[in-house]
């Protein structure tokens, strides 16, 4: 017997086994993972582990390593993150995002720092040595809410889509701030004295970090769509490109001590349209296909680690600290939600109701990042105290709210995700509705978020699309491609159902055509939508579309300050209007 | 800056990422490919890219640890092949290519040992102080043909399936021999004196490491098929199973000195029937794609390394013993091809052709297997010999033979890979010609490959297939599945060139019809085979498939000594006749 020869990658293998293994077992019984969220479970079973290693060995159980954690469990999970991340969404709210996620951040940490070290101050509870710097410090690293816990107790409940976004869209950029807090403090301990420099060097380095992380991450993402141009021939190797320079952006960024967060996401979301454009649809399925897979695995081994590092003798206890860390992350997260949701209201259109802003307050879960900082913190004698703190709060805020957050969005009627995809109708009103808008910002000079919008569409078609693209002179539109791929699936429906292949007689294709309708409804609605839509006029769009929607032009807006109406190639249209017009004759 | 934090991930990628460039950089241009094999170039870049490392640093470049290549270059290219293999042909040849692998290896490890220590008793050469055992341990490594190698080099050419089967299965069942050879010498080499018993306990332990190994990848292959029976609500992971248990097997074969290869081979042959049924069609594509990924990358990166490895200072150059190795090695693998090869064709019926010996002699290269063991050798004083032959046995095989073997293979009019895909009808007659020798050779009381063939068909179809499939109750037959997949072919060509979703009328209805036909034959004929099968004979036999293959009975051989004509459901079997009769009505 040689294991020691097999021992890594046979112990790997084994852990990620285990945590497959695990994932089964909760889908198997239906009910379990409907009441009780799968991350707690997860964390259960890493108790077990933990408390088992601990009986048979007598020793501690080996600590997740901080290394493993940020350099390969954290990347694939905010990876899938980036590259599913519904941009629409995303950019309608940036502005509220960021916000959540830098000045909530920054008054978090400084409100949690503050009163912890207030309450160090009382003598009876014996913490005077806790300086304000080591509770600032620890501030920095209980504050940042997780993106990895956000997820998976929020992937689960459905809520509406901007409630999501938010709370998730802050989990992911209040990275850059908690990266550079952490080090500031951090280096602050070690410094003999603070000027006044420094500090504003620190207020410098938040952009640079987060702006930096955005560079680095598109600079990857668009060499990545590049490389893709060339892989006509090779198509197998095509996925792999997807994820080395996901990887690559993330690792540049952190060996700069940028944020790899912010770049991963970055990357994952400037790559997505080329890339997608590019590669076959082969490839394609298996980059969503390992990414989902990957993520998941990571997802399962971070929450286990998590259990399993629980148990030991890394913990020191002491009560009021303890106490007065998890009631102050719940009272500045709720503060903080409630004095930032009042000025975006006030110069937002859109604003988040109340009980929005009590699900974000409420969601504000830490995890298996906070938990890696702490054990990176440099030596000194209450780092087991800040430990058992972090990990008091990781366990509560997982347990006890994610277990009740299911019930309490019940309860408060918040508002969920539409079950349904958009219909195509719905589909063709938006994006007019987005014309009209860029159109009406463009005349009044607003530069808001349409025309910002309209200008970057611009510079994409004109440049980037030119440049990335294998084919880039046949810009699809999404319609076309939503009818193309309805088409196909109702022909696959057609051929499994048996209409097909037949000599087709004229009571079958009657029966097809009905099958027709009412598959493609099926698809377009996903559920019953039938009420809403009259199933005559999907039928129409159908019918529209399939004849006319032959190419779609790209109709600049009639008014415009930069291009006279009529310079978009009359030639090519003329010729398909004849094509049209010959066909219908 | 902080490189040593992302080191060790950064430096991984950064090799992956410069493999994948190298592969993308020559099927940029189409012509190099089809002169020289990309193993070639691979090496040479990797020759280019170690005299850059060794000119900048002045010390030898890194050279490749065996460690890495045999954990985990390796296994990715050994579960391709694995999985991808083609059973028939390996199952109809077993003899032939163990006779080769064990046989074969043997003759050629002996040969080459005792004829080398033959050149070593020259005085003139200075090679006195070299021994038998050494030079046996030498022919030990070097004997055994590359799978990874043969692989790279045959993929290219497109002999005939026999041929490939033969040179390819040799390539990777020789494993078990190298494995307990390799080891036995190794262990002589330290054991102050061989006793009688240890040489019988070698020729013993041939049959432990290749039957341990194959019943290693058994377990792990059906434990992995049944492991995909409850994977039904959580699709995403289905794909890491394949992968978890293929690599289990192969570490587990590892830590107890059996054969890896063979092991993951079982595994891989052993579990694909089963995974293929359990797991979804999307899991199965990313399964496919990200094996053929994986293995195409570690292929890459292995003679990347092979070529940066042969840089340095590693060499001991002695042109007698270097010129001869070469020589033997020749020599001693076309004689025993002969020799073997006229056993064969004396108790075979399907004879190895004079032209097929010479391509199984010629194709014997070497790769990187024997250049990771010469590096796991022991440090005695002759090593950096035994490294520089075996650089220049692989440089000569992968170069002189490998570039050389097309022109040859064309010269010689060596029968090629038929283009085209067989057709359903000849399916449809190997699959009868199967049952009827297995009912000739049951009544003749023969136990030969059909009887076993038919054997195991049943053990599977009545107890493993319960045990391991998800939906056991319907064991479809391959031809529905391609008739299926026909026909979802054809109605997504249909849909893409625009003839459905029309409301159709009676002209396109022909077009489409006629469209229909072309589109099957294009695909079950690959290329152009009309003259072969009639088009209407085609089209007669789809008929007859759409209106009849409602549900494929496995018909029990007609005279069986275990069963009773009539036993098999005839309930079920007159319910499909009404069926059948009501709608032929």
């Amino acid at each position: 017997l040689d294991y020691q020869h097999v021992q890594v990658p046979f112990e790997i293998t084994l852990w990620i086994m285990l945590a497959s293994l695990a994932k089964i077992a909760f889908h198997l019984y239906n009910k379990l993972p409907s009441v009780v969220p799968e991350s707690c479970l997860l964390i259960f079973v890493g108790l077990i582990m933990g408390g088992i290693i601990y009986g048979l060995n007598d020793k501690s159980p080996p600590v997740m390593d901080s290394d493993i954690f940020f350099l390969y469990l954290l990347p694939p999970i905010v990876l899938d993150a980036g590259y599913f991340m519904p941009s629409r969404p995303f950019f309608e709210n940036i502005g509220t995002i960021l916000l959540y996620a830098v000045v909530g951040t920054i008054w978090n940490v400084f409100g949690i720092g503050f009163s912890l070290y207030g309450i160090c101050q009382v003598r009876a509870f014996g913490l005077r040595d806790v300086s304000l710097l080591h509770n600032l410090l620890f501030g920095s690293l209980i504050a940042a809410v997780d993106p990895v816990a956000v997820l998976a107790v929020f992937e689960e409940i459905h809520v509406n889509e901007k409630l999501h976004i938010l709370v998730f869209g802050e989990s992911l950029l209040n990275d850059a701030v908690t990266v550079v807090l952490y080090k500031l403090f951090r280096s602050f301990c070690e410094m003999p004295a603070i000027k006044t420099v420094d500090v504003f060097a620190g207020v410098g380095k938040f952009f640079v970090v987060g702006i930096g992380g955005v560079l680095v991450g598109l600079t990857f993402g668009m060499t990545s769509a590049f490389t893709t141009r060339f892989t006509k021939d090779i198509r197998v190797i095509e996925p792999l490109f997807v994820f080395l320079y996901s990887y690559l952006s993330y690792l540049t960024a952190e060996m700069f001590h940028l944020s790899g967060i912010v770049a991963i996401i970055a990357c994952a979301m400037g790559m997505k349209r080329y890339v997608e454009a590019n590669i076959s649809l082969k490839s394609h399925t298996t980059v969503k296909y390992f990414m989902k897979m990957w993520s998941s695995v990571s997802d399962t081994l971070i929450f286990i680690f998590l259990g399993v590092s629980t148990i030991g003798e890394n913990h020191e206890w002491n009560w009021p600290y303890i106490f007065f860390t998890v009631i102050f992350c719940l009272i500045w997260r709720a503060l903080g939600v409630l004095v930032l949701t009042f000025f975006v209201n006030r110069f937002h259109v859109n604003t988040v109701t109340s009980k929005d802003q009590f699900i974000i307050a409420y969601g504000g879960l830490r995890g298996a990042i906070c938990f890696s900082l702490v054990f990176l913190l440099p030596d000194f004698r209450r780092k087991k105290l800040f430990i058992a703190a972090t990990t008091v709060v990781i366990l509560f805020t997982v347990f006890a709210q994610g277990m009740t957050i299911r019930p309490l969005v019940d309860l408060l009627h918040v508002k969920r995700q539409r079950e349904s995809a958009p219909t195509v109708g719905e589909q063709i009103h938006i994006r007019f509705l987005d014309h009209l808008l860029a159109g009406i910002e463009d005349i009044s000079g607003h530069w808001g978020q349409y025309y910002w919008k309209d200008k970057l569409e611009y510079f994409n078609s004109k440049y980037l699309q030119k440049f990335l693209l294998r084919e880039y002179d046949q810009p699809k539109s999404s319609i076309v491609l939503l009818y193309e791929k309805l088409e196909r699936k109702h022909a696959i429906e057609l051929a499994e159902s048996g209409q097909l292949g037949h000599a087709p007689s004229h009571p079958s294709l009657l029966c097809s055509g009905f099958l027709c309708s009412n598959s493609d409804r099926a698809v377009i609605t996903e559920k019953k939508l039938e009420d809403a839509v009259h199933p005559d006029g999907l039928e129409d769009i159908q019918e529209i579309l399939a004849r006319n929607l032959y190419r779609i032009r790209r109709t600049g807006p009639a008014y415009s300050r930069h291009t006279l109406p009529g310079e978009t190639e009359p030639v090519e249209q003329a010729q398909e209007i004849l094509i049209l017009q010959r066909r219908s004759l």
